[in-house]
């Protein structure tokens, strides 16, 4: 029967958690919650919380500072000295197994192992091959107890671009699209603002705060001619790198999203002259055709991935967008419905019209959420 | 910050209930929980719910009955007696101001006097003006004690068409499309069987069931000869009237739509050969055309009120939902969204091409749901 009267979302897409949380449980979404203070600014490393908790109080907490800073265990384990708490005998929560090898900063396996912690509690394994179960080992080497695999899923999902890419070397691909609840971006004459509201232009900020890269096309900077920057999003700790597709290398030098330097254009056409123009502005031009000479897609992502960059935000046209799916390149839409409609107008995606409808390219609806008077959908292709 | 951890349905569109519910309130949602079996089989009544409450005990309940069969205080009150009760001294609590006229039954007013109840609680007062206040009024004359106003958004709400067509003489007009996420009703081809889901098919039963009428377009009929009869939702209480809109009285006599007679056909033509075969099958022919020789649709929604339709289920081509929407015949869109992407298609509402987006049409969202796989999106005009 129908629910008139409790609440419209009266069924969850992906109820990780109907069951009360155990003790351990809580504690580690404390330490989720923390981790999420660095989303917008760990980046390529995994954004971690860690929380240490000695007689039943929590005694020391962090998350991971910025490339070059302290991982979230060092946090922690400094948090408390400087409360003048003992982290001798205390159980550390970490949402992420702790490192073993020397990256930018020493492992913090030898750390925990170093202050003397009796227990290690990590939500999942690291999927670094160069951690891989090692920072575990180590710690039970050392006499640590250790447990793995406390909300896992909560602290992958968190982590999604990390995870994927130390799993496949691509980043975590989400497209965003703004649409009427009619599905059109755009009235045909192209205009667009606004369809969706400030609240959601400003979640949107948000998330290409949170990448390591946004991505457009040519045919958007030729006709919106966008900066591409987070702006919303205040403290803006860092700006993502700014990518171009760009087939023909047909970029004005004046285009604003060249503004302020450090693009990444991908062309399929080698022109010395314009990329010299280009590298003295302070873009990169990477030349990757495909057989049918237009930008190289998937070696776009590849390349995208040994860059570092963990989830890659898509804000194209119809076209790119359209090739992009076409050609396997996105792992998740990120779609904002609007409460209106347009009627004739453009679509989300130029795909060619289907025979069957077996052929349909299908998702899963992951998460919906309200923001403002708009719907936040968030589906993955399967 | 992004909830990663939590429900994604972590925001609520229309939290009606926000706080905890009072005993009073706990009571009237009981009685709107019961109001609900008579959803699909109360029309042209609306769908009422009663609790008889003596001592802090529920000592009888009811609901609607079909038309002609006792009011939900009748039955209450009777659940009460079967029951061994004696109601004397009871609080009433009901969803909606008891009825003080004589109509297919007697007055529930002049029952519940003759009850020797202690005191009524009406969630909200009947917008009937052969009710309209009366009912208390008269309550309150034989010295019950009166309340109203529990719970009375959550009342309207429930029978929502019953509340618009006695304010305005015009049934609530709920308008379904079935789309991809993409916003695509079918395939190029007229392929669209089947884009959502089995639930969502079986859910949209579900919405057929609860309206007094079904409408649908001449070329839907042509296109998809389709039954519109409430199948999948046992047990069938009733079937909907149905209704085409067919301007140029183009339709079959072998149409499956007139099987079984009872149908109404608009037309924009008479044709007194063609009405005379029709209504040996059964249909009702009615002429109503417009300046432009087409059906007048707003004429079309006051004679479905004239003839006690609370709810009109639309379920038509992009050209008769765009010409309905148009003509400020919809109140609600029910739209089912399937995680897909069809790319080139058809879309949802034949409209013409904006030139600018102030001109869009505006809705709120009023109510998501997860049925199946696929979204279900309730939306209002504004």
């Amino acid at each position: 029967m129908y629910n008139h009267c409790i609440s419209p979302f009266s069924r969850l897409l992906h109820d990780f958690q109907a069951f009360p949380m155990t003790a351990v449980e809580q504690l580690m979404s404390q330490a989720l919650q923390l981790a999420e203070n660095g989303l917008l600014s760990s980046a390529p490393n995994p954004a971690v919380g860690c929380v240490i908790v000695k007689d039943g109080q929590v005694i020391g907490s962090g998350f991971t500072q910025p490339p070059g800073g302290n991982h979230a265990e060092i946090q922690a384990l400094q948090d408390a000295a400087a409360k003048g708490h003992d982290v001798r005998g205390a159980t550390v929560y970490v949402t992420l197994e702790p490192c073993s090898h020397f990256g930018r900063t020493p492992p913090c396996a030898d750390a925990l192992v170093l202050a003397g912690v009796a227990k290690v509690v990590a939500a999942i394994g690291d999927p670094n091959p160069l951690v891989a179960g090692q920072g575990m080992a180590r710690l039970q080497a050392a006499g640590i107890a250790v447990e793995s695999g406390v909300l896992a899923a909560q602290a992958r999902e968190l982590n999604i671009g990390f995870f994927t890419r130390m799993q496949t070397g691509k980043p975590w691909v989400r497209l965003k699209v703004a649409a009427s609840l009619d599905g059109k971006t755009a009235l045909h004459n192209g205009q667009s603002q606004w369809i969706t509201s400030q609240a959601a232009r400003d979640d949107g900020h948000m998330w290409r705060a949170r990448a390591g890269a946004i991505l457009t096309g040519i045919g958007t900077v030729k006709e919106d001619n966008p900066q591409l920057t987070v702006r919303t999003v205040p403290p803006i700790l860092r700006q993502p790198l700014r990518v171009i597709v760009d087939s023909k290398l047909s970029i004005s030098p004046d285009a604003k999203i060249l503004a302020g330097g450090g693009n990444l254009i991908f062309s399929a056409t080698a022109d010395a002259n314009k990329q010299a123009l280009l590298e003295q502005q302070g873009a990169e031009v990477v030349v990757l055709s495909n057989a049918d000479g237009k930008v190289d897609l998937p070696q776009v992502i590849l390349e995208l991935g040994k860059r570092q960059v963990n989830e890659l935000h898509v804000e194209a046209g119809s076209k790119l967008n359209a090739s992009l799916i076409r050609e396997h390149c996105v792992d998740e839409l990120l779609v904002y419905l609007a409460p209106s409609i347009l009627g004739d107008g453009r679509g989300m995606f130029s795909l060619p019209a289907l025979e069957n409808l077996d052929h349909k390219l299908s998702l899963k609806f992951h998460e919906i959420k309200q923001v403002g008077e708009d719907l936040r959908i968030l589906a993955r292709f399967r």
